[in-house]
């Protein structure tokens, strides 16, 4: 049976709902907005992020942000740029691909710092979508970024 | 009471329309194409660009994109990527962040050079939705830039 | 007469489809995943990349990313970061435009190696929309890049 005009306009509204989570992040993470950034997550979500660990609920992911390493990239010029995602919906959840690059500006130019392989899983709760769990893989040749992207 | 069908629809309609706007500003202004490229704006929208002043209306935001120094910058091999963007909608207004990046060919490799924030303010009019509003700031640490990005 | 709600949803599945279309091409291509990559495309489907000539059909264009060039791309670390699209929808057609970026991991940093314009064009099939052509020139200044994006 072919879904009728509800269950289609929720699937809509439920791809663009995660659209803008994702295109969120980077601004926020530019404007070292780390309360509102952390609040991007359900509460019982995860950030892992190679380098820097796997980040447990609000205050551990607002503490990235705080970190004096994020903090000193804030003050050098830096701009957190996501590329559009690859979104996969699957009821109440729902997951998504793409690439983040970090930028740094240097005397006359800006420096590509990091480009990662992203795999973005999503829920569903009451007061919206939040994201689960973000992993973050540098694209450096490692089996573990190529391993996100596999199977997609 | 839950909106009904026909507005949401208008919601994801107003949403994918302004998603086009932006879209279509990197490959315009990187063909150079000034007329059709202004013509995203509102006859009364502002773009305001740091480093190159404020542009208002479609004449003088044309000229910016048929001036010398941007014309060279084509000449050379350039490319104006921009970001996808966090819309935010409200009613007949609405607003959007995202990154813009300028790079330009060099010999062998290619150079970024300019990294930018970017907050848009658009206007439904009767002939679709028109951009009434950009500011671009370089994201190099100054508090300008990110305030663009700050409270959102 | 204007659309119904029918044709509405549709028209935004159609733009929903072509997104995500494009969005998965460059986790496919970082990860070397040839022939799901390849199926992006219709089987009669073209790939038309400036320097590596025209892939037609699903075994050709699979080859383009099995090449011991795109191999050796991947063990260096690599990623394939395309823009967010311009769409336009033409009944069971459809196009759009974007940028398209390789970077390449360095020492120490990022190289971008490549940046072009690409034009797609796409056609519904029973079993869902895919890629009937991809157009690919480095925007090095050249005409046939800027002429992908002219008259947009």
């Amino acid at each position: 049976m072919a879904p009728d005009a509800d269950t289609r306009l929720r699937g809509l509204e439920d791809a663009e709902a995660i659209r803008t989570l994702i295109a969120r992040y980077g601004p926020l993470a530019d404007a070292g907005e780390a309360e509102t950034l952390a609040l991007l997550w359900h509460e019982a979500g995860e950030y892992d992020v190679a380098g820097f660990g796997v980040a447990r609920g609000h205050a551990e992911i607002a503490a990235l942000i705080e970190a004096p390493f994020h903090r000193a990239l804030l003050a050098q010029g830096c701009a957190h740029v996501l590329s559009a995602p690859a979104i996969a919906l699957d009821g109440d959840g729902a997951s998504a691909l793409n690439h983040s690059m970090v930028l740094r500006q240097m005397d006359e130019t800006w420096e590509v710092w990091r480009v990662s392989a992203n795999r973005w899983e999503f829920v569903r709760t009451s007061a919206g979508w939040r994201v689960a769990r973000r992993v973050n893989r540098p694209l450096d040749g490692n089996a573990d970024a190529l391993a996100l992207f596999v199977g997609t």
